[in-house]
């Protein structure tokens, strides 16, 4: 993964890819997230840069010092336990569904498709650029869908919905989740459906009705909770498919300090809570803000908001120019996503960059 | 992983089938590392665990507070080219070679057997038990041998060679695990020499070697650094062989604490120069103390040392009562494995429990 040019030195293509419309193009796909890339366009910016390049939560959960054993020591299956049973209370998995532990839920995105025999997928598109190549990297062809219903007259045996969706916003019902899992299951397929921001939405989530053949749910620890450096994911669904997870990820996946932060904030119900009503607040903030300059909102979640403008474009610049990253869309022009600024600066940096 | 059955009820068995001969049998793997499992059998030691049954360097790479950012936001292309080229210097990796960094080198283990088509793969045992398994999952068929001569003899373009071996410590030499490799690149395989614990021995090491074709060198951080909690490993190889493997990895694979903490140690030359004069007098302190006892050495590195005697299952029993795990051999059961202890304290306990 390491040699894998996440950067360059054209902004403008920065970020252009990561959300695909025709995703069987090669990498790089592109992310936000690592402003020093943008340096080479914008040079470094007198006040550090503030990153609204992606949907991670600016105001992490608080962590102490890590214990010196959890960085000495191989992680004891006691700990494995732990984490597993926090995030099922956390995410309400119910008892007839398994779960598995990943370093972030990027590597369980690659080894799902993995575990089938090369098939055909639809993936119901735009939504974050990994899904795609993944299914290809394993064979399977691609049938880029604009909705869920689009998908299930498809005749792929095979579905991915981001849920809610990554940059839209849109979400489905749990019942249309189901019944789509069921209708793929029924023709030798599952449907993987990614929660990535569903801890903003819990009402929404279809994890707690997981565990039935034909659907596998990701579950991302690292965004809601700001901790995306840790690399901590989960998967949620049959107890046959979690295991042939578990023998794809091997022994001592997940890291002693993933393991240990992890089950800290995901047993920590005052603070997921709390969080909400300030995302949805900061969510509300952020359209207000954005509509006063000029900005529609078209979409998001709490965790970040899509706006739309013919200036997006110059808008992107004239952040860019100010410090700020934010995410274009190579297929949508007129798009913008926003990530909330973390603290009241950060608010008045942007409103200003956004003014001037 | 996390479902993963790394523990049991029945101690004679754990850790009993983590190195094997005959690999082709099915999970579980059983390991050291985890004494939570051994105490079904003996109970909580009133003193603690002293954790005897790895190869980890008890007295781990002095560590600071992880800076909260490398917690929350994922990991900059310029943290994941730092570790590179750390690692680049602390193992001499030459400009020839690629370098490639995982969440631990298991991760790598169970990688590298899915870039090929099914073949056969020999594997020079007895060693560390992962790596049949891997082999296994990925189609390939096994060929048992005792020594690299036998290896080369047999017809499989696959090979393994763990260097220095876990657990009797044979080491190759460079010429030897040179042209090796050209042979198996020669009959359309490659040579995965896992150097797991080859930090103590950097002269026997091929990794200043790799690059060309045939050639797949594993490097472990956690084991000498004695941070194996962080997850953090590399593969050295030829360019082209990197690229499927940071393909398979995807971004952001290796922790944002994961990849502070292993720049850092990686680029502290005197504590490891310092480390590895006090491991080989740690090891040899070891010997003396376990030849007192009545133990023949038969073999080790600097990290572990491999013992031999007639009443090995008893003294396992008797350091298990005293609260001190180390690591039995179901094919040989005149063999204990024991890793250093970390301090005063501990080398007392040892020589106190093996003497009563």
């Amino acid at each position: 993964m390491m040699l894998r040019d996440m950067g360059g030195a054209d902004l403008v293509s920065q970020g252009m890819d990561s959300i695909v419309t025709h995703a069987n193009v090669k990498p790089p796909i592109q992310h936000g997230g690592d402003p020093k890339a943008a340096e080479a366009r914008f040079g470094v910016p007198k006040d550090g840069w503030l990153d609204l390049s992606t949907g991670i939560n600016p105001v992490a959960y608080p962590l102490g010092a890590v214990p010196q054993k959890r960085f000495a020591r191989l992680p004891l299956k006691s700990e494995c336990d732990a984490i597993l049973e926090a995030a099922r209370r956390a995410y309400s998995v119910p008892e007839k569904a398994a779960i598995v532990a990943s370093p972030g839920t990027q590597a369980l995105i690659q080894m799902v498709p993995t575990l089938f025999a090369p098939s055909s997928v639809s993936i119901m598109g735009p939504t974050y650029g990994e899904h795609a190549p993944a299914w290809t990297a394993a064979g399977h062809e691609l049938e880029d869908v604009g909705s869920i219903c689009a998908q299930a007259a498809q005749p792929a045996p095979f579905g991915v919905v981001v849920h809610p969706n990554n940059p839209d916003g849109r979400t489905q019902t749990v019942e249309g989740l189901l019944a789509f899992a069921e209708e793929l299951h029924g023709r030798g397929g599952i449907l993987v459906v990614d929660e990535a921001f569903a801890d903003v939405t819990p009402d929404l989530s279809v994890t707690p009705h997981a565990g039935d053949d034909g659907l596998v749910v990701l579950r991302s620890f690292g965004k809601f909770f700001g901790l995306a450096g840790v690399r901590l994911g989960f998967a949620v669904t049959t107890f046959e498919i979690a295991e042939q997870l578990e023998e794809k990820l091997g022994p001592w996946a997940v890291s002693g300090p993933a393991l240990w932060a992890g089950e800290q904030a995901l047993r920590d119900p005052d603070w997921i809570a709390t969080t909400r009503v300030r995302l949805q607040a900061d969510a509300a903030r952020l359209d207000a803000l954005l509509q006063r300059s000029g900005l529609d909102i078209v979409g998001g979640t709490d965790l970040f908001r899509l706006a739309q403008s013919p200036k997006a474009q110059d808008i992107y610049q004239q952040l860019g120019r100010a410090g700020i990253l934010v995410r274009p869309f190579a297929y949508r022009p007129d798009w913008l996503r926003f990530g909330l600024p973390g603290c009241e600066e950060d608010w008045v940096r942007l409103e200003n960059a956004l003014r001037s």
